[in-house]
Parts: structure tokens; sequence; C-alpha cells
């Protein structure tokens, strides 16, 4: 039932590459490599499905799921050098 | 009902661009990119002016909020080399 | 009732500048800074002193308002090289 | 009856500087100024007095506590150069 | 019952090293860190078995393990200089 | 009954530095330091004793500490320049 539904390794870092060409491609991986933790730590794409609207009305899992992406934000801005 | 009504994605980082001219213009940006990584994650406007009244009224989101704006902030002022 | 009663933009970076004389004063900041975005999220005056004895009194909240201060102060400290 | 006892202003960095001879005295004002910021947000004793024994036995707000205090030292230590 | 079945020692950086040759194998060294971090906590294998059911279809808890996760990674992309 | 049972001061830092020879061991330095902010917050052994199959056996308290530990490293990692 919950069984895992894509055993094959989860791709962590799309690209494995931390560099972009710009602020709003980097907000983009960032957003990525938040969501594929969990698909890593969470691969039945069922379950997932299942927990979306859980805290997507959730504002307290909204705020946190924020704090997450900035702090992935963080390391991939450093890495582009702010794209300064 | 909960069908997102925006479905076109959504800027992450306003400007696309991480450098402003002030502290104060660094800060509204922390805020913008903190509540677009929450409309990027509920795309569905009625959802979340219906959560809004929510956190707004919970001391304890109130405080995670702040410490989402926080982050996003440490990593515009860095980007900004602290407007010194 | 819980209508916004200040709704002319707060200021959220008193100075505008991140640089202070002494470390204490980079505290103070912090401490403002933080509590500029819980103003800027909660604009209505009644109902964030409807909360204050809410969090002041709960160890969990004080402790979380700890952790937002001292993510703004390390933002700050670092714009000022750490006042060495 | 929750009063404020101690309305003068809180010192929120005990001797105004970062700069620690040790790691040892580092940790301390780690701890120090993550208490300082829940004095002056309760200034009422009588009240931190009650919530002591709520934290100190709850696992979950004395590991929110150790977040705290790794925060500030990352400061302090960033401050002191590491001590290197 | 609960009693530790691996009273070895838990090895809690694989390699001794926080160096990688690519942004993907350091986010898995991240994963893994942070697992061995919960390992050494609660060594007995029966019980983070029992618990896993519950942590991988709990959201909040799923969007916390992100957020351990990409503070790990932090260290572990400035160790290697972000791969440039 | 609850009376803190080693009232001298708890020592924060072992071995009073940040520099470790290794990786490994630097991570064993983080989870002691984050272990000794407990301790120092709760002095009595039996009350930690008490305490700990509740964060050993909730999945969101262990989440907890890895953050903890992480954010712990982070410095320490940074003090040692990641041993490179």
């Amino acid at each position: 039932m919950s069984a895992p539904t894509s055993p094959e390794p989860v791709q962590l870092v799309p690209g494995n590459t931390l560099l972009t060409k710009t602020p709003e491609e980097g907000r983009q991986l960032a957003v990525k490599m938040a969501r594929l933790i969990i698909k890593a730590t969470q691969p039945d794409a069922a379950v997932r499905e299942r927990l979306r609207p859980i805290y997507a009305e959730d504002p307290a899992m909204l705020i946190a799921i924020g704090q997450t992406v900035a702090q992935e934000f963080a390391t991939i801005a450093a890495a582009n050098n702010y794209w300064r």
C-alpha cells in the first residue's frame, strides 16, 4: 500500500550544479532541491499526493516550507556570488 | 473549489536581482520573496485569503514568519555587502 | 474591529542602516527589526496588544523570539564586521 | 500581578562586546545573550521563574534552547575569528 | 526491549571528509550525516524502523527533515567552495 | 526532588577549543556541545534521564536534535576551515 513506487535513487541536485544564470533560476533550484529531499524521504508518489492538500492549507506548514527554501537559497546565492 | 486560480508560474524574485539601493528596500524584498514562496506553494488566492487571519492572529506563526524574513534578509544583506 | 489601525507602510529598518556604533545598539536594532516584521504582518495594534500576554507567558514562544533575534543579530553583526 | 518588576532597560550584550578570550567564555556569552532576550521580552522576574520548570522539564523546549544558543554562538565565534 | 542493538559508536561523517566530487554527492552526504545523528541519538534499529512511517507520512516532519538537510548541505557546499 | 545534583558550573566547550583533527572529531564535538547546553539548562541528571526516552522515541524531537547538531557543526567546520 505505502510501498515505494520509485525505488530508483532520486536525483537530489538537478543538473548536478548550484550555478544558475539568474536569481530567479537560483530560487527555482532552491524550491526543487527542497522538494527532492521530501521525495527521497517519502518515495511513494501516492502518499506525497495525499499529503499535499494538508500542508498547502496549513499556514504553519506553508511558513516552514518558506524557511526551508530560504535556507537552500542562501547556499545557492552564495555559490553564485549573489549574481553580482 | 480549491482549484488554483493562477496557474501561470509565479515570479519568485521580483526584478530578478538581490541588489537593492537601501537596507529598507532589501528588507521589503525579503518580505516579498518569503510571500512568493507561499504563493507558489498555495497558488489559490482564495485559500491564501482564508489562511491570512489565522496566521495574523497566531503569535507562534507571526514569530515563524519573522524567522523566515530574517533568513531571506541575511542572504539579501550579504548580496549587497550590507550596504556599507 | 480587527481593521488595521495603521495602514501607512511600516518602516522596516529604523534609520535605514544596519550599521551601529556598538554591539548593544546592534542588538537593540535586531530586536526592533524582528518586531517590525510582526507589525507589518499584523498592522492592527489592538490585536498585537491582545497577543502580547500570550507569547510573553509561553516559554516555547519566548524561545522562538530569541531565535528570531539571534538570526537578525547575525546579519547586523556581520554588517558591522563584529565591531572589532 | 504580572506587572514588570524591572522596568529599567535590560542590557542585551554584557560588556558591550562580542570578543572573548576563549571559546568557553564565548559559549557562556551566547547563553547569557539568549537569556537576556527572554528577559527583555518578559521583564517580570516572577513570571520567568514560573516558566522555568516548564521548559527545563520539556525536552522539545530544551532542544529549542540549544538551537538558540547555537545561533548566538555562531555569531560570537565568527566575531572572534574562531579563537584560532 | 528498547535496548540499543548497536552499542559500537556510530561513524558520524562517512569517509571522514566533507569534500565530495560533485554537488549531487555533497547532497547525499548531507542526507547521510543528518541520518547518522538520528542513529547516534536512537541507536536501536527497531525503534528507528517503527518511527519511520510516522515521520514519512507527516508533512510537518518531512519539512523539518528538509530543513536539517539544508543546514548540513550549507556546510558541505561551503567546504567544497560550492564546486565552482 | 528536582534539586540540581551537579551545582558546579558545566564546562560548555570540551577542551576549550573548536579546533579538531578531523571532521569526525568535529562532529563529535558538535554533539557534545549541543548536549552540554541541555545539561547547563537542566542540571538535574535524574530529570535528564527521565526525558531521554521521550525525545529518543519522538521523531519530531530527533529531527530537532539533528538541526541543533547541524548548527553547531557549521560553526566548528568553519573554525577548522572545513579540514581542507
